[in-house]
């Protein structure tokens, strides 16, 4: 635990970052994934299924790493995280659920999501059922400081949701309005995650607040890289699905950059495609082409590198040890994402 | 608080019911209606202005006055059935929210639907805000115990709603898996809204089991009635939509009744119409008089005041006052709303 490591290591590559936090947190993480398919067990056959087809395709764990690496860091030896973090992965599963709904965005992670398969009704459906499974979760945990932290960013994240909706085809979006978009719909969740392991540690408060800095601008960065991979030419070549926010007429931040330092016709450009929700064959290349003009892109990604240095001072409270210096190498992995 | 009421008072007309019951708890009812209106506020506009679409236009706020009418009853002296009594009506209007999206059902109490005026995307967000805010109330409340039983009935709740979809348009559906279907979606909450009065007046365990099975039974019997209402020709007379569970394919005991008891031509009509989904001009009414034919309607509301009977009985435990007087004429209201 006490493992002193040199400030000057060079961190590793950031693509084996999360590979080196799972490493660190094996066991718990199998713990994780123990108490997400047992809990995500009714008798009513089709919530297993449905939730099952989203929750066990997988994605990256993310959010529950983090609690589970912040109660390692903090230097819990209990096993409370591990239902929490669970609790953690059902609230992300629930949103994406309703936001699939929503959206009506036909993949999800490379897979037809859950509600082309199934239909919207069970995805709203279940999604409620993973939320509420979640709280009895966070109930039995019997917290009420735990409780306190995530219903808030529950809370928080469902006007974030609304907020979205809101600034949704709407060109003149400040970056201030994108900003607090994404900390309400994704930051706080990351935060809060973060946040409760110090509370399981009984760490005292500056501790707990360092976690939720970092969780927050962690959380900021990660979208922010979110929004550009969209649009990203790297990630065609890789197959994977770019383009949906464009369809969907989202205005994340590349695109209030391109805007805002666009000239007429690129602005009419953005308002017929995004506003007016006018698309034909061609629009999304010819995004592209704006945002690399307007280094929008570029840009949008170095907005994000200042959220992850504040993330990355955030944890100079914690001593060098590995499982920081593998939370450190997540903020790299976050910024560095292909794009 | 002690007055005495003798036992052998004929009870007032049913009709009057909720009145009486409104007017014992008329303060605590407008300190519950600032509370809704308080804590639906948010910073993004859209939420207030569609949760108060729904909230605001009214309801009978039934589920909050149980608690209010509980806690009188078992001499609750604070203010903190309030805040839950709030909270359970966010938690209702989340669930009609989210079911509105679901059955695209046009209409909701008389006026349009919420998701009809502001659309579905709207109406699954704003439902996920006021889940996450009814927690976040329960968590200031500060009652672990409080907490285990909403959470749960919350949870059961939204398993009924995915098993209520999996039986629908099955017209074997038994009347077992109807119970069991209306039981978590409906009874479970109004269950919950009664025994938290006796958790917070710190009663024995005996007295919030009696208000348990009141509130399960009530809930039961008024589920019931409100599937024989969808069919009755005095609603319609009255100008209420009537027919939604109809057109739906939804498969309520009425029409679970008229199947089991109804002949081969009878069976296939509903098969057609339910299960099929293929509707003409005209089956509601054949729908009504197949159900009156074989006493569908009326055998129903006869399984209801069996519930009913049940409900009244665990009062028992009660001693006589006005409140409880109220209570019982809930029941009577309950069971004999027009149809």
């Amino acid at each position: 635990m006490a493992s002193i490591i040199p400030l000057e290591t060079p961190r590793r590559k950031a693509a084996n970052a999360l590979d080196d936090l799972t490493g660190l947190v094996a066991d718990d993480l199998q713990a994780v994934n123990e108490v997400i398919l047992q809990r995500m067990q009714s008798p009513v056959a089709l919530i297993p299924q449905l939730a099952g087809h989203l929750i066990a395709s997988g994605g990256k764990r993310l959010r529950p790493m983090l609690t589970l690496a912040c109660a390692k860091m903090c230097g819990y030896e209990g096993t409370r995280q591990r239902k929490l973090a669970a609790c953690i992965e059902f609230i992300h599963a629930a949103t994406l659920l309703h936001d699939d709904v929503v959206d009506e965005s036909a993949l999800r992670r490379g897979a037809p999501s859950a509600n082309t398969l199934f239909g919207n009704k069970p995805s709203v459906l279940v999604g409620d059922f993973l939320f509420s499974r979640a709280f009895q979760m966070m109930v039995e945990d019997g917290s009420l400081e735990v409780l306190r932290i995530l219903s808030s960013a529950v809370g928080i994240l469902s006007e974030g949701e609304v907020m979205q909706l809101m600034t949704s085809n709407n060109t003149q979006t400040s970056e201030q309005a994108y900003l607090e978009v994404i900390r309400a719909k994704t930051a706080e969740l990351f935060s809060a995650a973060c946040r409760v392991a110090a509370v399981l540690a009984e760490r005292p408060t500056a501790e707990a607040d360092a976690l939720r800095t970092f969780g927050l601008n962690l959380g900021l960065a990660f979208q922010i890289i979110d929004d550009v991979l969209d649009y990203s030419a790297e990630q065609a070549r890789l197959g994977k699905t770019i383009g949906d926010d464009f369809r969907e007429g989202k205005i994340t931040l590349p695109v209030i950059l391109a805007y805002n330092r666009g000239n007429e016709d690129e602005r009419r450009f953005w308002r017929r495609t995004l506003e007016q929700q006018d698309q034909k064959e061609g629009d999304l290349q010819q995004a592209i082409l704006f945002l690399a003009k307007t280094g929008a892109l570029k840009d949008a990604a170095e907005r994000a590198r200042h959220y992850g240095a504040i993330a990355r001072d955030a944890l100079g409270l914690f001593k060098p040890q590995p499982v920081k210096e593998a939370l450190l190498g997540v903020v790299d992995f976050t910024l560095e994402r292909e794009y």
